[in-house]
């Protein structure tokens, strides 16, 4: 059973009694272990989703010796959090994100509804011929596609392309038990058309 | 003239030759060869402008321990220059001059005429018994004071309040050989009002 808490810890970084309670509840088995702990991450992330973030850290990243460059704003609730070695690290990480793999928005709701109209026009215009039923299917996981691709919270994490950074930043939540929003960012590539 | 030349050299930081025949135009006069050499400078500074400065660097700067954060990108025409050292520290030195001073333009032209009008409408607004002479000439005073500071061109240089920024860097151009143009920046403030 401690070896089994350790693992979980080592692969969760959740909480000795979380850890505990999860393996519990998954009759020892690790992987259930995960699951639990994850729905319960989820759902601690989401009851703490409403209360203001009006603290945190503006961090930057300059890539390839100056030819990318990004700015990004990442709120928490307190001071106290803002200067937590692990919130910092996230931070990092997230501006380091963008410059790899340059997302155009936060999150999918940010998308303008001109952008997606006519992404959708586009992604349907090879299919014209396809049966509506087939063509909607077809269609709905091209535009899941095209939200991995541009908006932050969707892609996959560079550092660990398994987990999609909106499940690091959920986990992120539950460990430190604040709420914690990735604000705006700004990314700018040397040269390129404004 | 040897000691002219190298007080010279280090009030402009030009070159020897062009000390050496500022100074002879000015007959030896340290104030006189300084407008010399300013005008020289002006005057290469702008006939480099229409050159195509594609090349440069990305620079950024964290504020407050991530309170405040700057992006900003500086072109210049080559890449050997993007890496020449004193290029860099104009990058570093513009950066810090945006966290410090809050520009929100980079040049007069760039203000938006709705945002000019409001603004000439709110300076007017107090001096409206005033004849039309006396006021055109306030306004215009004023404006250049609202441009001064919203506007990072304009800005006195906070590492030398007597310099604008137009003037350290079409003294770079000068010295550089090269057209620089500040592209564009973008200034986090934690929290603020987007």
């Amino acid at each position: 059973m401690l070896d089994a808490i350790k693992v979980l810890r080592e692969k969760t970084s959740a909480g000795i009694m979380d850890c505990k309670k999860a393996l519990k509840e998954a009759a020892g088995n690790i992987e259930k272990a995960i699951e639990v702990l994850r729905k319960k991450g989820i759902k601690l992330a989401s009851e703490k989703s409403s209360r203001a973030a009006k603290d945190g850290r503006i961090e930057s990243y300059i890539h390839m010796n100056g030819r990318i460059g990004v700015l990004v704003e990442i709120n928490c609730e307190t001071d106290f959090v803002a200067r937590n070695e692990e919130f910092k690290r996230f931070t990092k990480d997230i501006s380091m994100q963008i410059a790899a793999s340059k997302p155009r928005y936060v999150k999918r709701e940010d998308v303008p509804s001109e952008v997606l109209e006519k992404e959708k026009e586009i992604l349907a215009a090879p299919l014209k011929n396809k049966p509506k039923e087939a063509l909607d299917k077809i269609l709905s996981g091209k535009l899941e596609k095209f939200y991995e691709e541009t908006c932050l919270l969707e892609q996959p994490f560079v550092k660990d392309p398994k987990t999609k950074i909106k499940d690091v930043l959920n986990a992120l939540i539950a460990k430190i038990g604040e709420n914690i929003v990735i604000r705006r960012f700004t990314r700018y590539q040397l040269g390129e058309e404004i």
